[in-house]
């Protein structure tokens, strides 16, 4: 295996597919598989094995010809490649239902996301706790950012509300924001966003089902 | 506008982003946007103008040199394309904080979404309102679908029912399935599946935090 040095830019298509490899990677890994083929591991995800050995080829030389990947290096090098090494220090603004399914997930924590704290502006949910811990007002969010090491936060909030939370988290010294409110947010050249469309999948559902 | 006849294979990268041009669309003719230029929509959306135009070319001609597109009639096209214009029967299995989330969710009844009933096992949730329905038993979900036309069925279990629950679906008559379980589920040829992966976003924002 050799890594590419230096920086390559990689495709936006290509990064899109790395947490499926991820997800498969570490499925397989779970189930003590040891080696696998191009071919095999690209007809389980349902590509073409030449996709797969292009989108691979930005980060490195894997894999051998005859004896295909060895699947514990290669999700090993997935978590790298993704940033997966690491433990993060989350925040999460809004707690309705949306922001605890996310905090609840299976497998964030897995991931390296650690909670540190929640905030909502609904002075109903003072202090109730959740995943242990007590509900805080969104007043004291860039208090709590300047006195803590918080990598990412996650907003939960409605649409109204999520550009003003996403200035106070990159204010507050975020270097990651995840956007579940229905209005795509704004970032800076040193704080990225992910907005999560929650109901795009319904869409490619319902295309789906039309043209079937 | 000239529609295409016939069938057209559609790369799935394009369906992909049709969701996209949805929500751009349907935001534009909210604020009462009646034209833009291929340029100014595709600079909206962070794509180029010719990838654009290259989408747009599989379902139709639109749009016209020195004029743009007519937001109106292209947001009723995409509606059109994705199969926006009907009511979408549904119901939901598993109703914890994603269950709820989704159920709740701010957009999904605009888009055709009825919930016409949410199941669960755990008998401590049986008879519980939610969005003004009663909780009934999973055990109850086929004769529901035996006695009802429903469309849709939505999944948010854990990953070990994903598949079980699945096949109820299936047999009871939906046309298509949106997965929320951390464990994809398979639909058949009559069936088409959507497999959701929640977490997908927050290894995309890994990447980009690690890379920025």
């Amino acid at each position: 295996m050799i890594l590419r040095p230096g920086k390559v830019i990689v495709p936006s298509a290509v990064i899109r597919r790395l947490p499926m490899y991820y997800r498969y990677l570490r499925a397989m890994t779970e189930k003590g598989v040891e080696r696998i083929s191009s071919k095999a591991l690209s007809e389980e995800m349902n590509i073409t094995s030449s996709q797969l050995r292009q989108d691979l080829s930005y980060f490195g030389e894997f894999g051998q010809q005859g004896y295909g990947y060895k699947v514990p290096e290669l999700y090993r090098v997935m978590c790298d490649i993704l940033g997966i090494e690491k433990q993060y220090g989350t925040v999460l603004v809004g707690v309705g239902n949306l922001g605890r399914a996310i905090i609840n997930y299976d497998g964030f924590s897995k991931r390296g996301l650690e909670v540190m704290a929640v905030f909502d502006n609904k002075p109903l949910l003072y202090g109730e706790v959740v995943c242990g811990m007590p509900i805080k007002p969104v007043s004291q969010l860039y208090e709590f950012l300047c006195n803590n090491m918080v990598d990412i936060g996650i907003i939960a909030t409605p649409a109204k509300s999520a550009q003003d939370i996403a200035e106070v988290l990159i204010k507050g010294g975020v270097k990651g924001i995840w956007n579940f409110a229905p209005q795509p947010v704004l970032g800076n050249e040193h704080v990225v966003v992910e907005n999560t469309h929650f109901g795009d999948g319904l869409l490619k559902l319902f295309y789906g089902m039309k043209h079937n």
